[in-house]
């Protein structure tokens, strides 16, 4: 019925793919994502002459930079769901916060969305913040990527723990405990960036911004390091 | 083509699942289920200063619990689909009904959310109501509970009824009829709320108010009560 | 991978079912008729105070009414996808136009809902019509219909007209010339509602209205007519 | 499961369709589509009066027409997906930008919708444009047709590149280098009709609107003269 050439491309031949067809959850969940995309750029304006047409348009790189977080998000549950499935009432109920804080992140990624599109050209949407409240907004910022990629982590620590119901390989424990890791990563620089930005806040908001924001550089060498460990450690089970 | 490992994880071995995959009614009832979670906050409020952004976000715990209460509905759904599929003309207009119901239940639960949030954060959202309304409130909750649960249980009911076109072995039978049982409980209880706060409003609405919200305090034994029975009696399906 | 068991129980044996699992093209219109049926009562009134709660409320009976013609528009979009899919650039073609439709039947809908609610319940939702403007809403109305099932219609005129690349069978042949005719059926009724309506306003807009709206009680005699014709000549493929 | 007769009926044979089964990212594209679509008509007018019904309802004949722009890019999209699949982390990246194009895609084709019908019917629904800007809105309608053109080209480009990768056969080679090419025709037409239209512009805004439409007839002899070739091309794999 379906031709299997390519298929399994990109997928890693030592782990089993359990939920390579999309269950309701994952439909489910996919309805909310194209909703909220979608939702992201309309009724921002209803351009009725061809300069709000003009201004509508230049929202869009700003709107390239908010699509993208919302697709790296549905990356992250989609490579989940295809490993392990959602086939659990605890990752059911995990995948209902998620679903809730997807769409937390739309309203957020679109005042910044118009916030840049000001910044970029110099048009007059009415976004207001101050000097002052660049702190705040990158601490919550910082926690709304804390509390995604964190419901991410609790993903596999639940896949990780039902192993033996999700009869996993030992590659796919590894694989599992591995992606643990990752998403530790992923939560913890969110987190030590608000931390930063509480504590040098105190002193000065430029600084506390500046800092805070530097912090999400981290992110580069730790993922590196953190994969060329996970391919080392992999070759192990390359003869298995 | 497919990865059977897991996917029958938490299914029991005695039923025979027809509707593992979705069909085009699921797929239909989904889209509503997402658009409606989806809407459920959008629109509520459009922050444009940070300020705004910060009441938007004080929604997000009532919203949690709103969006719990429609999650549990759809799961209601999934696993009768599962094991039933939805394939009969009976079963199509019931489930017209349950969208429609679903679509109406979220107004309710967006009217709840602020209200909740109010009452949570101090905040000033433009929700009012007042001391009196509140058994009044109980009620329509309560009957769309009970509209809710009363669909769900005809799903049953008709599952029941057609149990030879559907080819139910014995276990199944028994699984139909004890699910049916389950959901007359969870369509009673609200429908009990909606007597005694009728009732007792007469006297007092804050006697009301608190009798109507006691009588769901009943969920938690007799759905305990119910599933030691369950249990019991389908332990004598384990050796056919 | 899946229970075949009741899958194909209201199915006929005679039929093979070309496309039993939804194509892209299924969803992307499943996905319309979500988004119109949810929309259909959203945005109607926002609901701040128990009394508009209330008022929104009594547009449920209408809303149900409103819901009930959608699915009937989408079941015949199910069954014939369902016998023949829509691969097939022609159909494809016709879908575009009926996925058109089916949006624009949205609002007419709408305002029937509030229209009926003002009826039942002497609510006021501002919606205006006078009396000397009923034919035209039902000359409306009744274009509305005819043109959703006049490309119904095509669509099985398409199927019959491609039966070899289709490779339908001597039944299936009979099956789609059948349909095409019940199809008439339906879009005739809405247009000779249309002519009457028509022709009698020169005269009376009361006396058109109502000869307008009795067409199309034609549906119920000429449908059981065409339903025995069917089943009796369906009867001689038995034995083939 | 499933009968096979008509799926492929317009499949070619010499193709592997690597992608027949709707995969998770299909159905996000699909969602977004499926609203993109209902949104363009949606909240234009809400009509309140019989009036409103009638005005609204002039809008079909332009909403098919953009309704038909909307459909054509996604067969172009469905296309693809179906012979390669978009299975590439490459393809994924840009297909996220793909869904962000369509969603600004909506707004500019509303514009034209209101346009056309106060052109077609004299209605004043207010959408304002002047004459010396007819050659500006030539341009950004040229743009965005180039870049959804340029992306698919894109697509293709990725799947010449990774054709290894992907194990395509001689045929499928052959295949997606003319893909490659008519897509080139595509996006290099509205291209070439900014350049006119800015070139002229300097001396005439009247000459410059019509020598830019004038472009767009270049589509018929190309796209036409590409078939020719590509038929006679793809003889020599028959019977490979």
């Amino acid at each position: 019925m379906r031709n299997e050439v390519f298929k399994n491309r990109s997928h890693d031949p030592r782990i089993a793919y359990r939920g390579q067809n999309a269950s309701r959850l994952d439909n489910l969940t996919d309805a909310v994502f194209g909703i909220a995309i979608t939702l992201l750029i309309f009724n921002l304006t209803n351009p009725n002459s061809f300069e709000d047409l003009l201004t509508f348009t230049k929202t869009l790189p700003a709107f390239l930079i908010s699509i993208s977080f919302i697709i790296l998000i549905w990356n992250e549950h989609l490579y989940f769901s295809e490993v392990y499935t959602l086939n659990d009432s605890m990752l059911a109920f995990l995948n209902t916060i998620f679903i809730a804080l997807i769409i937390f992140y739309v309203y957020p990624l679109r005042f910044l969305t118009l916030y840049l599109t000001n910044y970029f050209f110099y048009t007059d949407i009415a976004v207001t913040i101050e000097g002052n409240q660049v702190p705040s907004l990158m601490i919550y910022y910082g926690f709304i990527a804390f509390a995604l990629y964190f419901i991410l982590f609790l993903f596999y620590q639940r896949a990780f723990k039902i192993k033996h119901e999700l009869a996993l390989n030992e590659f796919e424990v590894f694989y599992t405990s591995s992606q643990r890791w990752r998403l530790f990563i992923m939560f913890s620089i969110p987190l030590l960036s608000i931390l930063v930005t509480l504590v040098i806040n105190r002193y000065s908001f430029i600084w506390a911004s500046l800092a805070g924001g530097l912090v999400y550089l981290l992110y580069t060498p730790l993922i590196i390091w953190w994969q060329i460990k996970f391919k080392s450690r992999s070759k192990a089970f390359d003869y298995v």
